[in-house]
């Protein structure tokens, strides 16, 4: 089955039962607080939101093992909720003023309900995490909702450590690949495995799922940060070296503070703008970042294909979620925007 | 047993196995997340820190019903750490500077690294009541874990009446109830209930330990209401009629706002000082607002005994946990600091 076909059945799908989630909670006197979520995942106004590609990647890969969608479903909205409420949390701590072209919550309800809503959306997803135990068995929702906390640790710390970074004089590679690996390939590798938690496949598999989320989390974050800089400003929709512009600390400017003197000294000596940007950015790629960076989003994309064709071999009889989440990944891995 | 020697006995056991939660998550490069979390629980500097009363209320429940403090012990500590989560959230949107005499999270490490903070907490207590299935059997984890985020839930709604309140004109009395109860009272009622769970009792003892935790914090809060208008200040140890002082909508004052136009005239208008605050809690008590909440802080009390009676009956063979419990509750309600 093509990727626009398996969206076409099932994106509806998981946004129906994210609704009814909302819906089923109890908010008593707290409409205005049910108003604010429903108003953070598109529900309201002009309905932009995310692609819901965690919930969605969940769900192929359940099916792709043999599974069934209803098996996944409370685990995959988990997945979402749980990624909004980081979202909600995040525009907070960057004090972001837009998300998906609306306002953000806190800017619109202040930061105080803000940060309630959050939490709000942080116990939605437990509870919709737990009635896995009802369309699997007791130990599958326990295991499961175990990794999942600790996921949501791991996000929380690559949080933190994102927000510590922006006063660090000096971060190393590997420390920004932990950040990293909280704050985006975490949550996804947890999406991955979750298709094997709910079939209840070998620990061999699960450690496949894993590896095929964790790379491809990576490698699409690197690829982002490539973009950032080097990405085609018709394409990204974005200004030349945009990264650059907003002294974003990104994996090529930390290859730069570390492998060139000369980007380091402008870096932290002069005021980057429009009209000395493109040459910094030549700097950069003179001093091999742009090289270091290509080749580590390459490792991972490699990576996350070979787990992928480890799990589905190609060869193998046919099988469509497979196919479409052969073609996500392609998708995610090799665009230029 | 006497409540001093059941204290004795079982707060250091908490206090370990508190310290022992924290240090078994893998904190990676997010030391200092770690360190923010220590202090926050009072094990750093001069180590004040709370009453640890929730996770002391849900063992004593659980020895009260023959069960053994080890089954109960992950959903003790959740509590205390989903009470601290919460804390450490109500301090940044209060603007609390201190708490325990200290500075809060989020005035000494800034408001993004405080909510970080917060939300590791969260899912730390997370992974403490999932514990529980270690200690008890699949079924009842899964249940209490179910009922501990329907809680968490409640909390963060009466967070978000408590910061809404703060801007509204016209609360009613009913809605300072849902406000209070899901700020204070539902977390004890899950404490309460954590011995009915983790015993496997039967749902007419749940009801009554859920009826008691409820109305022990209700009774506890309406009468901290009343304290702070009507407590005497060489007992109290704050300013006479400090809640007025504040300007804190609490039970009398809604009281007052809704039945006493004087008073209403007065809050609304006039500024609140130390020359005038003695004849304002006059006015508020000739309106009868002093009455209603003694009489409210009452009716709670008595529930809150009538439930205990009828869980653990005085004539009964000796019930040392239940002893302390009676005990405790003497002191929690019978107050006058």
């Amino acid at each position: 089955m093509s990727l626009s076909a398996y969206k076409r059945k099932t994106l509806p799908k998981i946004e129906k039962a994210l609704k009814e989630c909302l819906q089923s909670q109890q908010f008593g006197l707290s409409q205005p607080l049910k108003e604010m979520l429903a108003t953070h995942m598109g529900w309201r106004d002009d309905g932009e939101h995310g692609k819901r590609l965690r919930p969605l990647i969940a769900l192929i890969c359940t099916e792709a093992l043999g599974g069934k969608v209803k098996t996944a479903l409370p685990a995959a909205l988990a997945v979402e909720l749980l990624h909004n409420f980081s979202l909600i949390h995040d525009d907070i701590e960057d004090r972001s003023p837009t998300r998906h072209g609306r306002q953000t919550l806190w800017t619109r309800w202040g930061e105080a309900q803000a940060i309630n809503a959050g939490d709000a959306l942080f116990s939605i997803a437990q509870l919709s995490m737990l009635d896995l135990a009802e369309v699997t068995n007791p130990q599958v929702a326990l295991k499961t909702a175990k990794i999942f906390n600790q996921t949501c640790f791991q996000l929380i710390r690559g949080q933190y450590l994102d927000i510590a970074f922006e006063k660090e004089e000096n971060i190393d590679l590997e420390s920004y690949l932990e950040m990293i690996h909280g704050k985006t390939a975490a949550l996804i590798s947890f999406s991955t495995a979750v298709g094997g938690w709910v079939t209840e496949s070998k620990p061999s598999v699960i450690d496949l799922l894993e590896k095929y989320g964790e790379s491809l989390g990576l490698a699409f974050q690197i690829q982002d940060d490539f973009l950032g800089i080097w990405g085609d400003p018709k394409i990204t929709g974005k200004s030349i070296a945009s990264d650059l512009l907003t002294k974003k600390k990104t994996l090529p400017v930390l290859f730069g503070l570390q492998n060139c003197d000369a980007f380091k000294d402008f870096w932290v000596e002069d005021e980057i703008n429009a009209d000395n940007v493109a040459s910094l950015s030549s700097l950069l790629e003179s001093c091999g970042a742009k090289e270091y960076v290509r080749e580590k989003a390459k490792k991972y994309t490699a990576d996350a294909f070979d787990a992928l064709e480890t799990l589905f071999p190609t060869k193998k009889p046919e099988n469509e979620p497979a196919e479409a989440l052969v073609e996500l990944s392609g998708l995610l891995l090799h665009r230029n925007y």
